[in-house]
């Protein structure tokens, strides 16, 4: 399986931190959405805000995809909180248009996972955005949540997308 | 204590259901709030899904300005759940136009609260939107919530508030 | 064509204002969404003020979906205005639940339309929440905007939808 | 003028780039807000898009209380276009937890400006978030809008404001 060229800009070089990894390419989701009209603002396009809850369905909708529905996970008592978040916009995105959110995984570490997004626009295959999310796992039962090690179907599910070795959904 | 007569258009006649009801005017919160860049849609407006959060926004702090926050009402496992709203717009709403939403209590039931707003520019007063929302107390602890009678004191702040028998904050 | 039974609850007898009207059925847009993480309160569904929105996206998709995409209306300087909003909540939309946006037109004037709404969960056919929007007509390019009938193209959309007599998309 | 010390973590070492500039302080604008209901999420915390309208309510309200409202840079036909984002989730906001939203400018060039911000809770003066938004300016009467040069008057605010050599409000 390969993920579509034009959507895997792939990750830097040398962020698997592993010679096999090099030689790999991440399992690329596609989600498709369109801009809602409450989420332009008066300069005419997508408010920036929107993009982060673009990039958060793509990952949910990859999550799903992938066999494990992050409501599954939060059921568990298990939570990935967003740690930190990025975001460079490239082109406005404007009212009713469609948006193809690509979304890959792009380190996995034992208690955290970075995933990576381009936010294109389907008509013309440009980017509108790209940006990434630092995901911590935490313990929901305890009070504060505390951050624990991620469960090993997320782990595997997160490193087997990383490294391309998924079944893609359809 | 009377409210201030601008922000007070009353409650329809015979809404209180009773003789006493009608000599009575409500207590009117008032709550300032500029509307936010990231609220405005490309009308060049606030977009109308804003008002029901400016109007839950005024109803909150009316309640915690009246002593009953209601961050404390859902730690002891109580919620006041939204079961009907409606708006009528009347203006529209610009960025970083300062907004006041007066608030007041129209009828308290058994189980639930109808709350009354009238959202108004604040530089020439007049009024942006007016609306109300149906509330129904539920048991938050139970799954799904069931609909339980108001708490004696949640039930004696909003009928204070709906006879204008309240010591207005400040 | 008839609209699916289960999502057309119909308009309330004489609202159409005239003998046709009351033999016929209107035209019912069904649009699918899923319900975002962001949309979540920590009552745990999704917040109120989303149906507004889930409203709006299934009224603009009907347009879209029978030949007139708003945006287009909105280049030739003229814009649907939400007047007035109602909604009745029913039950709880949670996290990631797709819901059914069954969409129809109410009643036609010569410078407004109702659009009535009913969102179900798509699961189980269960009506999360029903409601409506009162849309003016209004000329985009004067300042302030100000009323003008209804141009006759969208005119004869919103009627034909109001009737029944559209070809469906699809 | 000397900035609050507990708000004004400060630049960088060198991210002025200049000998003078390493002697100075920014001024630090300081804005205070509720987490609202709206904003929670599911997990019982504002969910994290919001913190992108907190900065940007922040960056707006140093602007106006400078002496330069965006509404009337925008008037002008110039708009300051958010190019990136990224910020760092240190603490989670509670449903009407009061913030501090510190705010102060980091480096000026010539079309572009980068707002740092300090997002902490009013109780005990936690760090919620820390972040910055890079902005370009853009001339909006043309169709794309293009990149300009930041206006005299728009460029010294900044550059005061960078400087510490602002007159504080109040």
């Amino acid at each position: 399986m390969s993920p579509h060229p034009i959507s895997a800009p792939g990750p830097a070089s040398g962020s698997h931190g592993g010679g096999e990894a090099a030689l790999s390419t991440p399992y690329v989701h596609h989600h498709r959405l369109r801009v809602r009209y409450a989420e332009t603002d008066q300069m005419g396009r997508a408010h920036h805000a929107n993009h982060i809850v673009y990039m958060e369905e793509g990952r949910t909708r990859m999550m799903a995809d992938l066999g494990l529905p992050y409501d599954e996970v939060e059921r568990r008592g298990i939570g990935l909180v967003v740690r930190a978040v990025d975001v460079r916009y490239r082109d406005a995105a404007l009212y009713d248009e469609e948006l193809l959110v690509c979304t890959w995984v792009r380190t996995v570490r034992g208690a955290s996972v970075e995933i990576a997004y381009d936010i294109r626009r389907a008509k013309d295959d440009t980017s509108v955005a790209t940006g990434s999310t630092q995901l911590a796992c935490v313990d929901l039962t305890r009070e504060p949540a505390a951050v624990i090690p991620l469960p090993r179907d997320l782990f595997d599910l997160f490193d087997a997308a990383r490294l391309g070795r998924v079944i893609p959904p359809g």
